[in-house]
């Protein structure tokens, strides 16, 4: 049984995409436990935010220590708004990575698929079921709202209505799963970074973000060039507009290196040479969870 | 006025994105229009479908000539389902691209913007105008459905429903505009391409895509370093995942340059060398609507 913070102690609170119910929340919890494990005299609190840019904003502002965010799914790619937003705001820094295995389920009161006019989920987790939902659901409204867990409230008993998310989801909200799993490839997961404004500590892994000045040809091939030549491995290269002009792009990398190896700071000193913006967005290692 | 086409004569089809309104429809009208000016003898005809996936289909298996989706927006980045069709489809070849200024325009029957409670659109479409919705809706849902076309036919006069979509169909739907411009950036456009099954001719651009095969390490930056050596500017490099794990993608890059030129065919030569599947996806030249 955890014991109950003592009144003058200070609670970390740890905000993240909800309601309760989302993938986000189990990487939080996930997050949570290795806080816990190194802080045993800490006291961690979860915090639900409607959307990830207000998950992230809350940390940026100092309204929550941490924040918990989807970063990439192995099928649909990059969550964009969690990078976007990572750009554009100062002082966050990610501490760590968390990788869970994805497994879909239709929640719905209808007792037949037949019933079903609309079908409610997070854009990732509807386009992770698009086969399916071709193949079981193909004329039902298909609507993309800010999150699974807000997908599974909207069923309210409806026959008509139903909801893609976890089977934890449905747990919680006591709702019926109707068919399980229905990701269209068995091997889904979702990478998840939880930031703080904490400096980060030595990580296995670590990311960069950076932008060119305009018209110069080339830089992104010298750009990794330079990680090339030293023997860093990048494990992702992930292009965003600058949202400047059409054509004008800034670029994320992950790198297989500790950040504070000898090798990686001269890369990182020869890449600020010929970049227009250059941000360290966190060293970290990556937990399975 | 045009001439009906006589009771022999082929028509062609232009498969787009749905229904009558989108901005996509206006791609394909503009691409109609330089078909004609070429064949002026020949009729083409535009038909409308529900998806993006379904319109590249409709052109791979022959039931329509020709295909018009959107490829990039200016602000939201790329469209991953029109990559990870044109990835999978076969003989699909790009013959042009079209570059539409986008100018988006709140549309409903409502009196009053308190009145509105939930506000329909396409994913990129809301995602262009989120700082609009938050400032002057923020407690309307939004709800993300296939096309703007079909945000507008959601409308049926319901005074608490808006859509976002462009003047031209607030017209073409009789729905009364609103708010204009809401779109975030002034500098907000769209980059369509019009693919068909014929083989692509000479043109100013050109995309590849593809793949490596397992930890490869420093492939991208070899890849990259091919055309950097011969001064073959690169406009954009894309990622996606291959859909295997996490961590494994493929990618597509644009070139600037017309890829029947040698040196182009000669980096194209090594960089099949080391790729796994290597796909040329056309050449075509860049019109701005």
């Amino acid at each position: 049984m955890a014991a109950s913070p003592s009144f003058h102690m200070k609670i970390y609170s740890i905000a993240h995409l909800g309601p309760s119910g989302t993938y986000t929340e189990v990487a939080a919890l996930t997050y949570a436990d290795t806080l816990r494990a190194v802080n045993p005299d800490k006291h961690y609190e979860l915090h639900p935010y409607p959307t990830i840019a207000q998950t992230l904003r809350a940390v940026a502002n100092g309204q929550a220590d941490f924040g918990v965010v989807p970063v990439e799914n192995s099928i649909e790619g990059s969550v964009t708004v969690t990078l976007d937003t990572l750009w554009q705001l100062d002082h966050l820094q990610v501490q760590q990575a968390v990788v869970l295995p994805i497994a879909h389920a239709l929640l719905s009161y209808s007792s037949t698929l037949d019933l079903i006019q609309t079908v409610y989920s997070h854009p990732q987790a509807l386009a992770q079921c698009q086969i399916w939902l071709e193949t079981y659901l193909p004329n039902a409204q298909v609507v993309a709202i800010s999150s699974t867990g807000e997908a599974v409230q909207r069923l309210k008993e409806t026959p008509d209505f139903a909801a893609i998310a976890s089977q934890r989801a449905a747990k919680l909200y006591d709702a019926p799963v109707m068919a399980y799993p229905i990701n269209d490839y068995a091997d889904n997961c979702t990478r998840f970074w939880a930031v703080s404004q904490e400096p980060s500590s030595v990580g296995s892994h670590a990311s960069l973000a950076f932008s060119f000045p305009a018209n110069r040809p080339g830089s992104l091939a010298k750009a990794l060039q330079i990680f090339a030549e030293r023997n860093i491995n990048l494990s992702r290269v992930e292009s965003r507009p600058t949202k400047r002009s059409l054509g004008d792009y800034l670029f994320f990398i992950d790198i297989e290196a500790n950040i504070f190896d000898e090798s990686v700071q001269l890369a990182v000193r020869e890449l600020e040479t010929f970049t227009e913006t250059l941000k360290i967005l966190g060293s970290y290692s990556i937990l399975n969870g």
